[in-house]
C-alpha cells in the first residue's frame, strides 16, 4: 500500500507540488509513495502542472488506515477529518506547527522559509537525491507563487537560493517571466463562481476557541476584484453562517501595490483593529504592505484572540 | 538575549548533552545560544559530562519571555508550565509529536531514530560545522544510553553510523566499553532516596484525558533492584496520589536480559493486559523484550486510551 502524501484543503500550488515532489523523492528512496490531494487544483495550479507535464494528484478527502506524509500543513482544520485513523509517518511544511500529534516517532522537516518547496530542494540535496526536471519546474514555481516573486515577507535567502538552483535543474532562464506569466493566470476571476474565489486558497483556523476562515486572492491589480467585491462579501457571509466560524476574512492581495484590502464578516471584528491598530470599515479595511496570511495575519490574529 | 536550549523535565543524558550540543551549533551559525536544564542531571549524565569536561547546563523552570529551541521533547507535560509566553524557534528531537504548537514558523528537525545525538550529527553535517571533540564523545554517550547499546528497538543504522562517526571526532577507540562503563554508574542505586530513582528518568503524559507517568530505571542486572521494590512501589504510590494522575508507572529495565519488571499503580490496571495481553500482578508484571518507553510503552498505552 502506498504512503499518501497530501497536503491542506483548498490546495494552492506549494500543496500541490509538494505532494508530487515528496511522493517522487520517497518512491526513489524505497517508500512507495503516491501524492494526492484534498481538491482539485487551482487554475494556477493547472498552468504550472500542465506547463512541466505533470499529472494532478487524485482527490482524496478519507484517509482512514492509510500512512500518510502531509506536506504544508500540521493544522488538523486542514487535513481529512478522520486523520486520527491515519498514521502519520512524516511532515514537511514551513508554517507554525499546529495542533496535529502522534503517536509514534515521525520524520520532521519543517523550516521557517517562504515555501514547502524551499524545504524540499534542501530535502533531495541531503538524501543525494537528482531532482525531475519537471518536478524541478514545478517547485519553483510554489517558490515563486508562495513568496509572490520574493516580494513576502515570509521570503528568506533560502527560497531564493531554492529558485536559482531549481532554474538551473528545471532549464528555465528566465524565473521572474515564468511568474508574471503564472501570477496572471492566478488574476483572472471572470466567469469564476464566487464561492471558489473565497474556497481558492482559505484555511480554517482555531485560535484557543474562536474558529476563523481566512481566504486570500493575489491579483496583478486589485482594479481586477473591484466589480466582485459585493459578491465576494456575501459569500463569506454564507461560508461563515455555513461554518459556523466566528469570522471569516478574504484577502484581496495586490501583488503590485504590495497591499490587502481585507473583506471581513466577524462576530467581534475589533480584532482587526487590535492587530492592526486601523479602525476598520463596515466590512472592509486597506492593509498596506500585508501580503502574507502566514506572517502578516495569523500570528497578529493569534496574538490578540489568545492574549 | 541568548536563545535558550531546553530539553525535557527529569532530563536524560540526550536532553543534557543535545542542548549544550544545539547551543553550540546555533552560536555557530550565528545566533546567540545557551544550553539550560529543567533540573541537576543524572549520575550518568554527571559521569559524561566529567568524562568530557563539559560543564552541567544551569537549571531553568521558567521560560517566561525567553526565545527557546526544544530538544528531545514536544510534550507541554514535560516543558515548563510558562512555554506559553516564550517563543519556540525551533525543535529538534526523535519523539513523537506532542501537544506544542506555536504562532509563528519555526525550524523542526525530528527523525524516527534512537536518539537526539544521531539528529544533532546530522545538523553538524547538514551545516557544514565542526564538532567540537568533547561534544562529540557527550552525544555519542547519549546515543548508546538512549539506544541501550544498540539493543533497544528504536535504534536505527543512522544511530549506529552517528555512533561510529562520533567516535572518530572524539577519539573514543571502543565506546561499547564506554556505553557499558556509564550504564554502570546508571545502575548503581546504593544510597540514593526511592523519589530520585522514580525521577531519575520519568515522564507525564496526558493520552487522551487520562494522565499517566513512565519512569525508568535501565540497570545491568535486575538483581541490583530486587531489594528496593518495596519501596518504589510505595513512591510511585504518593508520585500518583500527588499530581493527581490516573496511573504511574515504573519500568525496571534490564538491559542484559533485556525485559522490563513494571511496576504500577493505576486506576484502571487493565490498560496493561489491554496493551501487552499479559495478566499483570497486583502491582507488578515482567513485559519480556521491553527495553523502551517510546517504542514499547507510549504507543501501546495510547492505542489502549485513546481507542
Amino acid at each position: 500500500m502506498s504512503v499518501l502524501v497530501i497536503g491542506h484543503m483548498n490546495p494552492d500550488t506549494d500543496s500541490i507540488t509538494a505532494a508530487i515532489a515528496i511522493a517522487d523523492l520517497k518512491s526513489k528512496l524505497g517508500v512507495e509513495a503516491k501524492a494526492v490531494a484534498q481538491g482539485e487544483v487551482t487554475p494556477e495550479s493547472k498552468f504550472v502542472l500542465e506547463k512541466f507535464g505533470l499529472a494532478a494528484p487524485a482527490v482524496v478527502t478519507s484517509v482512514e488506515g492509510q500512512k500518510v506524509i502531509l506536506v504544508d500543513t500540521t493544522e488538523r482544520a486542514q487535513l481529512p477529518a478522520d486523520l486520527d485513523k491515519a498514521e502519520i509517518l512524516g511532515v514537511v511544511d514551513h508554517h507554525k506547527l499546529g495542533d496535529v500529534t502522534t503517536s509514534s516517532p515521525l520524520e520532521m522537516w519543517v523550516w521557517p522559509v517562504g515555501c514547502t518547496g524551499t524545504v524540499i530542494k534542501a530535502m533531495y540535496d541531503f538524501f543525494k537525491v537528482e531532482m525531475p526536471k519537471n518536478i524541478a519546474g514545478a517547485v519553483l514555481c510554489a517558490i515563486l507563487s508562495d513568496t509572490v516573486m520574493f516580494k513576502s515577507p515570509t521570503c528568506t535567502p533560502q527560497d531564493k537560493e531554492a529558485v536559482e538552483a531549481l532554474a538551473k535543474i528545471a532549464g528555465v532562464a528566465d524565473p521572474m517571466a515564468l511568474g508574471i506569466e503564472m501570477f496572471k493566470v492566478k488574476s483572472a476571476v471572470a466567469g469564476t463562481p464566487m464561492r471558489d474565489l473565497v474556497f481558492r486558497d482559505y484555511k480554517d483556523f482555531d485560535m484557543g476557541g474562536t474558529k476563523l476562515g481566512i481566504g486570500q486572492l493575489e491579483v496583478v491589480d486589485l482594479g481586477i476584484l473591484e466589480p466582485y467585491k459585493d459578491q465576494l462579501f456575501e459569500e463569506i457571509k454564507k461560508v461563515k453562517a455555513e461554518k459556523g466560524n466566528n469570522g471569516v476574512f478574504l484577502m484581496l492581495t495586490d501583488i503590485i501595490k504590495e497591499g490587502t484590502e481585507m473583506l471581513f464578516i466577524a462576530d467581534d471584528p475589533s480584532v482587526l483593529k487590535k492587530a492592526y491598530n486601523i479602525e476598520p470599515g463596515e466590512k472592509t479595511v486597506w492593509l498596506p504592505g500585508v501580503l502574507s496570511r502566514k506572517k502578516q495575519v495569523v500570528p497578529p490574529f493569534e496574538k490578540v484572540l489568545k492574549g
